[in-house]
C-alpha cells in the first residue's frame, strides 16, 4: 500500500528523508533559479498573449503539482517558449490576445492539455511521443523559434502588434509601421540584445579568468536576463521613459495571491480545442522528457515516463486552475536548478514561493519593466533553440530525415506550428513505410570457412549452385510482402539449377498475417518449379508464433537453427 | 527505341508473334468468358447505380485499353463488385442513382481514378497499395460484401429501393415495406439463388462423375449465371410476368454502339471526388494485382506493377470516355479466361466484341431480364468474397491483425467502405508503430562452442560477466530510440561488473538520425560509468552510412565483423 502510494507520489519517497543539509542546498538553488525565472515567466506570458501575472501564477501551481507527482528531482516546470508560442497560435484562432475571453480559452487549453497527459498515463501510451522523430522535432523547434523571433519584432521596434502569428502578414504590418518606430524603444532593445549576447559569449571567459568557480560563472552568466530586467526598470523609472516617450511597459500587476477558479467548458469548446491540446501535450511531454533525461543521467536517477505524464498533467491542471496557460519543463531553468545544486523538488518550491513574495513586494518595480527588454530576452532564448549543428548532422547523415526536416520546417513557417508538426509526422511515416516497402535483400555465402554468412556482392564468400541463401533485412509484414515475394520468384526464375531457397530470418523481427500468407504463396509457387523453401535463424518470438500455424505444420522444407547447419545439410558449402 | 516502346505497349511484344493457333485458342476462351461476362457486367452496372449499358460499354473500352498497355495476358478488366459498391457509395453522396447527373459524376470518378493510377505510375509509387495490409483488405472486402448483399435485399423482395447504402436505414426501409413484397419476384429470387448454389456445390461433382474433363466442368459450373439469365428471360417473357405482376426487369437498352464523350470537370468537382478516386484507385490496383499474380504464377509470366498501373489507368480513362464507371480486374472472369485457355489479351478483345454484338442483336431479350435474377447473381458472387478461412487464420495468428481486421470490418459496416479503409490503414499503422516502439531485446550468449549467439532466457548459453551482449530485434529509429536507450542504461545499472556493452546489429536494418543521436548519448552515458560501447554484425548498407558520421570517427569502442570475434577479443566467452 505504502509502496503503491510512493509510486504515485514520489514526494513520499524523498519527503520523509528530507533533512537540514538537503534543505540548505535546495534553498540556495531555489534562490538562484529565481533570478532566471522572473524575467522568463513574465516574458513567456506575454509571448502566449497572456497577462504577466498568468506566468507567475502558472509557475507557482505547476511547480507545486509537479513536485508532488513528478519523478524528476530537478526539472523546473512552468511557462516555456515553444509551448507559449503554440498557445498563442491556437488560442488566437478563437479569441483576441489581451481580452478576457482569450484568458478564459487559454486556461481551458491548459486544463485540456493536463487531462490529455493524464489520459495518456491511464492508457499507458506515453510512447505516442515516439511519433516525433528527431528530424521532425529539430525542424519544428527551429521553425517555431523563427516564428517566436518574428513575433517579437514589433515590440522591439516599439510599433503596434498586428495580433497575427503568421510571418507574411507580420512582415507586411511591420513594413507599414516603419515610420512609427520609437527610437527610445529601439535603443533599449538594441542595448539589451547586445548586452545579453555579450554576457553569453564573453562574460563567462572574463569571470573564469578572474578565478571564479565554474558553477558560479555559469549561474552568473545565466542570470543575465535578470540584470537586463533591473537595468530596464531603472532606466524607465529613472528617466520616465514610459510617460515621456511612451515606451511600452509591463504596467500594473495585481497585488495579490492567485485564487482558484473552476474552468468551465461547453462540449463544443472542448472538441474544438482538443486537437491543439493533444499536440501541445505531446510537445510538453517530449520537451520535458528530453530536458529531464539529460539531467537525470548526470544525477544517477531514473526518469519514469509514466510518472512524468502524471506530474506534467497535474502541473497543467494546476496552472489552469489559477488562470494560467500550458506549462512544460523549461530547459534553461532546469539546467540552472541542477547546476546550482538542487537536491529535490523542494528547490523548485522555494523558487515558487520567492516568486510570489517578490511579485507582491516588488509590484511597483515590475510596473516600469519595458516590454522591449522582455522581447529581447525571448529573442535570445529563441535563437538558442535553433540547433545548427543538429541540422547539419541531419543533412549529412540521412536523406529521409533531411526531407522530413525540410518539410516540417517549411510547413511550420507556412501554416503554423500545429499543422507543421502534423505534416512532419505524416511525412516521416510515409517515407518510413516507403523505405521499408523495398527492403534490402542480400544473397549470402559462407565467409572464410566460418559459420558466418555475408552478402555475395560485398564479400568474397563461398556459395552453392543448388542453394539460394537469402537474407531479407526487414520483418515480413504487409508493406513489403509483395516486394519480397516478387524478388524471390524473379531470382529463382533466373537460376534454373536452384533446388532450395533458404530464407535467413536473422533480421526478421516479426511476421504478420500478410507475411504468413506470402510465405504460403511462396512455398506453393516454388514447389511448382521443384524448389523447396527452408528457413533459418528464426528468432524465438517469431518461432513461437510460427509454430501455431498450418504453414509450419505443412512445410515441405525445414527450419534450421543456424545458417551454418542449413548450408551443410542442404549440400551447400 | 523499339525496346522502350515494347515496354510501354506490351501488345507490341505478343502482337507480331500472334498466329492462327493462338488465335483459335483465344477465340474459344473469349467466347466462353462471354457467358459469365454478360450477366456480371449488367449486374454490377446496376449495383453501381448505373444504367445497364454503362456496364457493357465500360467493359468494351476497359478491355481494349488494357489489352494495349497492361502486362497480364489473362486479366479480365471491367466492372467488379467491390469497386461498383464504392462507386455507388461515393457518387450517391452528390447525386441520386438513376439520374443523368449521377451518370455524369460516375464517369468523372472513373476518369479521375484512371488519372490517379497513371499518376502513381509516373511517380513510381505503386507501393502505395502496400499500405493495405492483409487484415485491412480481408476486413473491408468481407464487410463490403455484406453491404453489397444487404443492398440487393429490396430487389430480391421486389420492394422499392431506398437509395441509401447504409445498413441501418436500409433495414428500416425494408421492414416498413414488408407488406408490399412481390410474391413472383420472391419466387424468382429464391429459385435463382437455390439454383446457383446447387450449380456451385453439386453440379460439378455430378458432371465429373459423368466423365467430363475438369476444364469443361469448371467452365460449365462458372457459366451458371448465364443459365439463370436465360431462364429468367424465358420465364418473364413467356408468362408476361413484368406486365401482369410488375416484376422489375432491365427494360430498354439503347440499340447502338457506344459513343465517345468528353468528360468535363469544374475544379470544385475534381477536388470533391479526388479522395474517393484515390481510394478506388488503390482498391482497383490491389484487387487487380492479386488476381493477376495468382494467374501469372501459373502462367510463368511476370506481372509488372508499373505496367499494371498504366494498363488499369488507361482502362479507367477508356471506361470514362464511353460513360462508364470505375473498372478493375475481375476475379471470376480472369479465372475462367485463364482456365479456358486464353493465351493473350486478344481473348478478352473477343469477349468485348461479342459483348457488343450480343447486345445489339439481343436487345429485346435483355428487356425481359428480371432484376431479381441479377441481384441473386450479385449476392452469390458477394458471398464468395467473404473469406471465412482467411478470417479464422488472422484470428489464430496475430492479435494485432485481429484488432485491425475487427476495426476495419466494423468501420466499413458503420460508416462505409471508404472511411472503413481509412480507419483500417490508420489502425494498422498505429498498432505497427506501437509494437515497434517496444522492440524485443535479447541478452545473448554463445551456443555450444559455436560462433552462434542466442537469447540467454531461451537457451543454455555461455555468457561473460564483463561483456553485456545485447541483440536489439529492430532497426534503430525514431519510434524506439528512447525505449532502447532506457533499457540498456537500466540493464547496466543493475550489473556493476560490466565493462563492455556489445550491441549486435544483425536485426538492425537501418539507423536514422534519431538512432544515431541515441547511440551518441548512450556512448557518453556509458562512458561516465566506465563502460565502453561496441557494435557487431553491422550490415553493409548501415555500415556505409555509419562510416560518414562523427559518432563512428570518435567511437571509443570497436565495430566487430562478427559477434564471435567480439566476444573472444573483449575477454568474453
Amino acid at each position: 500500500m505504502i509502496r503503491r502510494l510512493t509510486r504515485v507520489f514520489p514526494i513520499l519517497e524523498w519527503g520523509p528523508r528530507y533533512n537540514f543539509d538537503t534543505a540548505r542546498q535546495d534553498v540556495i538553488a531555489g534562490t538562484i533559479v529565481l533570478f532566471i525565472t522572473v524575467p522568463q515567466v513574465i516574458a513567456y506570458a506575454f509571448l502566449a498573449g497572456m497577462p504577466p501575472e498568468a506566468g507567475l501564477y502558472a509557475s507557482l501551481l505547476a511547480i507545486g503539482c509537479y513536485a508532488m507527482l513528478g519523478s524528476s528531482r530537478s526539472l523546473a516546470v512552468g511557462p516555456a517558449a515553444i509551448v507559449a508560442m503554440m498557445t498563442l497560435e491556437s488560442v488566437s484562432r478563437v479569441a483576441a490576445p489581451g481580452t478576457e475571453e482569450y484568458v478564459r480559452v487559454a486556461t481551458q487549453l491548459a486544463l485540456l492539455t493536463g487531462l490529455v497527459l493524464i489520459f495518456l498515463r491511464i492508457v499507458n501510451f506515453g510512447a505516442v511521443v515516439s511519433f516525433l522523430s528527431h528530424a521532425v522535432v529539430t525542424g519544428f523547434i527551429s521553425a517555431a523559434a523563427l516564428l517566436i523571433i518574428s513575433n517579437q519584432i514589433p515590440l522591439l521596434l516599439g510599433v503596434s502588434n498586428p495580433g497575427s502569428t503568421d510571418i507574411v502578414s507580420l512582415s507586411a504590418h511591420v513594413a507599414r509601421q516603419l515610420p512609427e518606430i520609437s527610437t527610445p524603444t529601439l535603443v533599449i532593445s538594441t542595448v539589451t540584445i547586445v548586452g545579453l549576447l555579450w554576457c553569453r559569449f564573453s562574460l563567462g571567459k572574463w569571470l573564469s579568468r578572474a578565478g571564479l568557480s565554474e558553477v558560479w560563472v555559469s549561474n552568473i552568466v545565466r542570470s543575465a536576463p535578470m540584470y537586463a530586467v533591473i537595468l530596464g526598470v531603472v532606466a524607465v523609472a529613472g528617466f520616465s521613459l514610459d510617460a515621456r516617450y511612451s515606451v511600452a511597459v509591463v504596467g500594473d500587476l495585481p497585488n495579490q495571491l492567485p485564487s482558484l477558479h473552476l474552468v468551465m467548458f461547453t462540449w463544443q469548446e472542448a472538441t474544438d480545442l482538443l486537437p491543439s491540446a493533444v499536440l501541445i501535450a505531446m510537445v510538453v511531454f517530449m520537451e520535458s522528457m528530453s530536458v529531464g533525461t539529460a539531467v537525470a543521467s548526470k544525477n544517477r536517477e531514473h526518469l519514469d515516463a509514466n510518472q512524468e505524464l502524471t506530474g506534467l498533467g497535474a502541473a497543467n491542471v494546476g496552472a489552469a486552475l489559477v488562470g494560467g496557460f500550458p506549462v512544460a519543463g523549461s530547459f534553461a531553468r532546469t539546467v540552472v536548478n541542477f547546476s546550482s545544486g538542487a537536491r529535490t523538488q523542494a528547490a523548485a518550491l522555494v523558487t515558487a514561493v520567492l516568486l510570489i513574495v517578490s511579485m507582491l513586494a516588488l509590484t511597483p518595480l515590475f510596473y516600469s519593466l519595458p516590454r522591449a527588454v522582455l522581447s529581447a530576452i525571448i529573442v535570445i532564448s529563441a535563437i538558442q533553440l535553433i540547433d545548427i549543428s543538429g541540422i547539419r548532422k541531419i543533412f549529412a547523415f540521412n536523406n529521409i530525415d533531411a526531407i522530413t526536416f525540410g518539410f516540417t520546417f517549411v510547413a511550420v513557417l507556412a501554416v503554423g506550428v500545429e499543422m507543421g508538426i502534423l505534416v512532419g509526422i505524416l511525412i516521416s511515416f510515409i517515407l518510413l513505410i516507403r523505405a521499408s516497402s523495398k527492403p534490402h535483400i542480400a544473397v549470402v555465402g559462407r565467409w572464410e570457412d566460418s559459420g558466418h554468412f555475408r552478402n555475395v556482392l560485398r564479400y568474397d564468400v563461398a556459395t552453392s549452385e543448388k542453394v539460394l541463401a537469402v537474407r531479407v533485412d526487414e520483418s515480413l509484414y504487409f508493406v513489403n510482402t509483395r516486394y519480397i515475394e516478387n524478388y524471390l520468384l524473379n531470382r529463382v526464375a533466373d537460376a534454373p539449377q536452384v533446388e532450395h531457397v533458404l530464407l535467413i530470418c536473422s533480421a526478421t523481427n516479426f511476421i504478420d498475417s500478410s507475411g504468413l500468407e506470402m510465405l504460403e504463396h511462396l512455398q506453393e509457387n516454388l514447389a511448382e518449379v521443384g524448389i523447396t523453401l527452408h528457413l533459418s535463424e528464426v528468432k524465438g518470438p517469431v518461432m513461437d508464433q510460427l509454430k501455431e500455424t498450418s504453414f509450419y505444420a505443412n512445410m515441405a522444407g525445414r527450419v534450421f537453427f543456424t545458417t551454418d547447419i542449413a548450408m551443410r545439410e542442404l549440400g551447400g558449402v
